[in-house]
């Protein structure tokens, strides 16, 4: 009888220190992992598909944990869960799983989204949850740009440090999709996978690009070239307009 | 020359007690009032159109203040005032009015939404904005009854108590519409005015009508007869999913 138990988690990472768990505390994780320890009376680990940095949201994450009993039905868990867990943070669904599943090394692929306010003013109730950017963009220049990304590239400079660097900065990109919506402009990052702070530093790229900072012949110039390209060029754009939208498996 | 600045306010309420200035301090008022004598260098009182309770948003409410001196352009002092307001407070828009122009008495009627997240989750990105109702709602139901609200009526029996109580409970409600898009449903009033607390109990009314513990005749029986209707029936939706959208002038 499994007894490993798959979640899906959302989160405003506004008031989180990120994903994992740190000597600190206030991370998503160890919320998660207190409120298993809250019903179940004993340590139970967490384990998340990837890290987000503080700030950065999720609509979507996936975890897994192996439960000590299979206590409850789903739904239960659901309750038992976010009434323990604080609003910023909620379980969406969640299921037993075989225990072949495993949240990060199942995963085939993640979808960021990046939000962007482009207007005088940033509206309260976008505060934390957008890049507030006042000068008016050529989205039209960006979204043609961001097809630069597309396809398995060397995202060696598209990468910041993270103490151990990576050793294999390969990635493939599947789709980029750049919209606007009135002052919000969305950018959309379908992948095999991302480097620490990838989708930003794309995103602060094409932000560049938007606001004719930078030619878009730099993208495929920094795709081609990842070592030889000028690391003063790395731009990672701010935590808070990042979501993560989905774990594929 | 015209010293009255006309402002448009947007708040999340969520950390907020309130609009109206208090000894506590930590109101919206409290905190224009503030920036505003950091900028002049003397107290400005700010005269809002109407008061919303702690933890109620404003997309649009309006105000206006005497400058001791017309010392900027108006984009000036949108960049001035958010520079210095927590981000949730933001002056959206303002500019220079006559003087017979009063944020309060000049208002010809206001618009609110109210909004009901109808799922078994509230996602984190609804915490503190909308009012989560688990069980499941005719919302058919709810907006053939939201017409019983329109036209001119003694609203009596759908005002709290404010300490000193009100003379004419008489107000106009010139629409009411209801819609779901997904778990959301959205109640948008407009009217002449609103009593204390009138939107949080026509809320509350109509939840109680959709969730079908209230008849839909009770609406119009309470309209009728407002003096005679039972106390115990009046229930105000919380807080967290009013808005205040618009003052008209």
């Amino acid at each position: 009888m499994p007894s490993r138990l798959k979640l899906i988690v959302s989160y405003d990472g506004a008031s989180f220190a990120g994903w994992q768990s740190q000597a600190g505390g206030n991370t998503i994780q160890d919320h998660l992992e207190a409120a298993f320890q809250l019903i179940c009376s004993q340590p139970v680990r967490v384990h998340g598909a990837g890290r987000t940095d503080a700030g950065v949201h999720a609509i979507a994450q996936c975890a897994h944990v192996d439960l000590p009993a299979r206590r409850y039905a789903p739904e239960r868990w659901i309750l038992a869960l976010n009434g323990i867990l604080p609003p910023a943070i909620r379980i969406m669904r969640c299921g037993f799983v075989s225990d072949s599943f495993h949240a990060r090394f199942s995963a085939k692929g993640k979808r960021y989204r990046y939000r962007i306010w482009n207007a005088a003013v940033l509206p309260p109730f976008e505060s934390g949850r957008a890049w507030h950017v006042r000068n008016s963009f050529d989205v039209e220049a960006m979204a043609a740009a961001a097809q630069s990304f597309c396809g398995e590239h060397d995202f060696a400079s598209f990468v910041a440090n993270r103490g151990t660097p990576e050793t294999d900065t390969t990635r493939i990109i599947r789709s980029v999709k750049v919209r606007r919506a009135g002052a919000m402009i969305s950018i959309e990052f379908d992948g095999n996978g991302f480097l620490y702070k990838m989708v930003r530093m794309m995103v602060g790229m094409l932000v560049r690009v938007g606001l004719g900072t930078a030619p878009a012949a730099e993208i495929a110039a920094r795709l081609q070239s990842p070592r030889k390209a000028n690391p003063r060029g790395r731009h990672a754009a701010p935590a808070d307009g990042l979501f993560l939208v989905r774990v594929r498996y």
